[in-house]
C-alpha cells in the first residue's frame, strides 16, 4: 500500500519514473551564459498522457497559450523547457517561438508539434533567440538518457542556488510497484495561485488522462498553492505531470484505494517539492509555516493565513528575530476574514504569544528564541469556527531586495 | 474664490485656523526618551464640530473605539494624541486608558470626556504608561498657545524624518477670509484605506457637523485613501477634522459654491499631507505615481493601480533603477482587474516603455535614466474603457527591512 508515511523515497528524480528519458543544453540564452545548460528536454518512450495547471495571472507567457493548447493532446509525451527569459508579452513573435520550440522537439525525437508542451522562466519582454534555442533542443535530443533528471533539475534554475528534486516509490493492491518523480524551480516571484514556479511531475503509474488532471489539481491546491515569497504571481507558472502507464496493470480507478495511494504519493512528492522552493526564496532566511485554524469559514482561514505570509512589516519582524506579535494580529485584522479581537490567540511554535486579544505572560526573550531559529511555526487561532488553513512562507531581507534591484 | 489654484499658504499647521491652540509634553512613553516630547494637545478655545474617518482594519486600537464612540458629541472640541504606544490589543485596560486620557484633556481645559478625542501610534500590545500621559496632559495644557502647531506636529512623529503640517486661506463669496490647516504623520504601515496615520486638521470656517463629515470622506477618499508604502493598514489609523466657524458668518450651505471652494481647500490640504507621508516613508528613495487609465470599471482601475504599487517585485526594481515593465505588466496580470494583454500600453513619465502588451522601441537606458530620477509617474493604460485610478507609492529598499525587523 502506498500510503503517505510508507512511501519510500528513490532517487532520480523527475527520470526516475521507467520510460522517462531527459537531456539538457547549453544555448546561452542570456547572451553572458557561456556554459551553463539553460535547456532541458524530457520524453516519455512509449505513450503517456498529461495533465497540467498553469498561471490564474491574466497576462499569460507564450509558453503556458501554446501548452494549455496542446494539452488536449491524447498522446502527450514530451516537454521542452528553458531558462533565462520568460517569452512573456512577446506578442504573436512569442507564440510563434513557443510553437516553433514544440516543433523542434518532434523533429528530433518524431513527434508532432501538438504532443510537446512548452515552458520558460526569466525575464519578461525578451525575445527568444530562437535560432540557439532549436540548436540545442537537437543538441539536448542527441543526449537523451534515463540518468539526467538532476541535469534537467540543474537546468531550469533561474535564481534557484539548488536543483529542487524528489521522487518516490509507491504500490498498488495487486502488488505492482510504481515511481512517481519530478523536477521544480522557484525562488522569486512565488505566491500561492502559482509562482514563477515550474514544475514537471512524471510517473509509470498507469492513470487516464481525466483522472491525472484531478488528481494533480488536488495536489497543487495543498502544495504549490499554499506557499508565497513576496505575493507577486508571474505569468509562465506551470505544473505538468506526465503518466506512460510503463509499471503495467490496469488503469487505477478513480474510487479505489490504489487511486488513493497514489494521491498520497502525488501530495507528498509536491509538498516537497513546494518546501524545497520556499527554502529557496530568494535571500531567505526564515521559513516560516502560518497556520490559522478557528476561521468562520475555510475562504476565512485562507485569507487571515495569506495576510500574514505576505505582510512585509511581518516579514522583516521575523527577519530581525523579533516576535512582534502586534504585526501578526494586525494583518489578520486587515485580511477581510471575520474576526474578533478578543478571540484570537497567536503562539510560535506553541508558545502562546497572544491570548484572547491581548499579550500573553510568554517573556518575549522566549518567543524570541523561537523566531531566531530558521524554521518556526506561527499559530493563529481565530476562536470563531472550525476551518483552518495553512500557508509557508519566508522573511523579507534586505538580500531579497539586493537580488530584485535589477539585472 | 477659493478654487484649489486660487488657494494661499499660511503658516501654523493645525494651529493656523483662529481659536486653535496646542501644546506638547514629552512623557517618556518610551522608558529611553527622556526628552522629546511625546504628546500632543489640541484645542478650539469655543464650540466646535468634528467629523472623522477611522481605519478598517477589524482589529481597532483602543483610542480609535474610544474617539468613534466620542465623536456623536455635538461639541467636540479638543484631541489628545501621542507618540510611541498604539493602545492597540491591549483590551478592556485599554479602553480605560483611552478614557483616562480624554478625562485627564478634561479635567486640565475644563471639558467633559466626550468632548474629547484620543489618537494613539507606535508598538502594538504593550500597556501606556497612564500615570505619566495624565502628568503629561497637565504639562500640556499648561503651556497651550496658538503658535504651537509645528510642535504638535514633531510630538506626533515615530520613524517620521520630517514633521508634516500644511495650511491655507480660503475665502467666501462674500469676502469673508477662513484658514484651514493640519499636520499628519506617518512612516510606516501606509496603505490606502488608511495606514499608521494619524492627521489632526482645523479650520475657523463655519460648517455644520453632517456637512463637515462628507467633506472629510471626501477628501480622505482622494488623499490618504490613495497612498501605500508597504500595503500594511493599521490598527490606529485616524483623521480628524474641528470647525469652530471663528471666521464668522453662517455654516457654509452644502449646495453652494462656498462649500465647493471649501472642499478644494481641504483636498488640497490632504493631498499635500499624504504625499507628505509617502516621501517620508521608511527607507524610501523613489516616489511613484502609478496612473492607470483605461479601464473598464473604476474597481478595474483600482485594483491594477494597487497591485502594481504593491508589488515587492517591482518596488525592489524601482529601487535598483531598472525599468522592468515586465513585472509592471505581471501585476497588472494578477490584479484581478480585467485585461487583455494586447490592449495594454506602459509608459514612464510619458515614455513609452510597452506598446500593444510588448515592449517599445525606445532604448531601456531611455527608460533607466527616468527610474533613476527620486520623483516619476508610470502610467498604465489598459485600452479598456474609461475608468482610471491613481495611487501614490515608494520603493522598496533594503533600509525599509532594516528599519522594520526590530525595534
Amino acid at each position: 500500500m502506498a500510503l503517505d508515511g510508507l512511501l519510500t523515497p528513490v532517487p532520480g528524480g523527475v527520470t526516475a519514473a521507467a520510460g522517462f528519458l531527459a537531456g539538457v543544453a547549453c544555448c546561452s540564452i542570456k547572451p553572458e551564459n557561456l556554459k551553463k545548460p539553460d535547456l532541458a528536454l524530457l520524453c516519455s518512450e512509449v505513450p503517456a498522457v498529461a495533465a497540467a495547471v498553469f498561471t490564474t495571472n491574466k497576462i499569460k507567457a507564450a509558453p503556458v497559450k501554446v501548452s494549455a493548447a496542446h494539452l488536449r493532446t491524447a498522446d502527450l509525451r514530451a516537454v521542452v523547457l528553458n531558462s533565462g527569459n520568460a517569452n512573456a508579452c512577446t506578442g504573436l513573435e512569442g507564440i510563434e517561438h513557443a510553437k516553433r520550440m514544440a516543433r523542434a522537439v518532434g523533429w528530433n525525437v518524431g513527434l508532432r508539434e501538438r504532443q510537446v508542451l512548452v515552458c520558460s522562466t526569466g525575464r519578461i519582454g525578451v525575445p527568444l533567440p530562437i535560432e540557439r534555442i532549436e540548436e540545442g533542443v537537437a543538441r539536448a535530443a542527441a543526449v537523451l538518457a534515463p540518468g539526467n533528471g538532476k541535469a534537467a533539475a540543474r537546468a531550469i534554475m533561474t535564481s534557484d542556488t539548488f536543483p529542487k528534486e524528489h521522487a518516490v516509490r509507491g504500490g498498488t493492491a495487486d502488488g505492482r510497484a510504481y515511481t512517481l518523480g519530478g523536477m521544480a524551480k522557484g525562488a522569486g516571484m512565488i505566491n500561492p495561485n502559482m509562482a514563477t514556479m515550474l514544475c514537471v511531475l512524471t510517473t509509470d503509474a498507469p492513470l487516464e488522462k481525466k483522472d491525472l488532471q484531478r488528481a494533480l489539481s488536488v495536489a497543487v491546491e495543498q502544495s504549490f498553492n499554499r506557499i508565497t515569497v513576496d505575493g507577486d504571481m508571474s505569468t509562465n507558472d506551470t505544473v505538468i505531470l506526465l503518466a506512460n502507464g510503463r509499471s503495467g496493470g490496469q488503469p487505477l480507478s478513480p474510487s479505489s484505494r490504489d487511486f488513493e495511494g497514489f494521491q498520497a504519493a502525488l501530495n507528498h512528492v509536491t509538498r516537497n517539492l513546494a518546501r524545497m522552493i520556499v527554502e529557496d526564496g530568494e535571500g531567505v532566511s526564515r521559513f516560516v509555516e502560518v497556520h490559522v485554524s478557528g476561521a468562520a469559514t475555510f475562504q476565512d482561514a485562507r485569507k487571515a493565513a495569506e495576510a500574514v505570509a505576505n505582510s512585509s512589516l511581518v516579514k522583516c519582524a521575523w527577519h530581525g528575530g523579533d516576535p512582534n506579535w502586534g504585526r501578526i494580529v494586525d494583518a489578520v485584522g486587515y485580511s477581510g476574514a471575520a474576526v474578533r479581537e478578543e478571540m484570537i490567540d497567536v503562539y510560535y511554535n506553541g508558545l502562546i504569544a497572544v491570548k484572547a486579544g491581548i499579550g500573553s505572560k510568554t517573556p518575549p526573550s522566549k518567543l524570541a528564541e523561537v523566531v531566531r531559529e530558521r524554521k518556526f511555526t506561527v499559530h493563529v487561532h481565530l476562536g470563531l469556527g472550525s476551518a483552518e488553513y495553512a500557508v509557508y512562507t519566508t522573511d523579507l531581507t534586505p538580500e531579497y531586495v539586493r537580488l530584485n534591484k535589477g539585472e
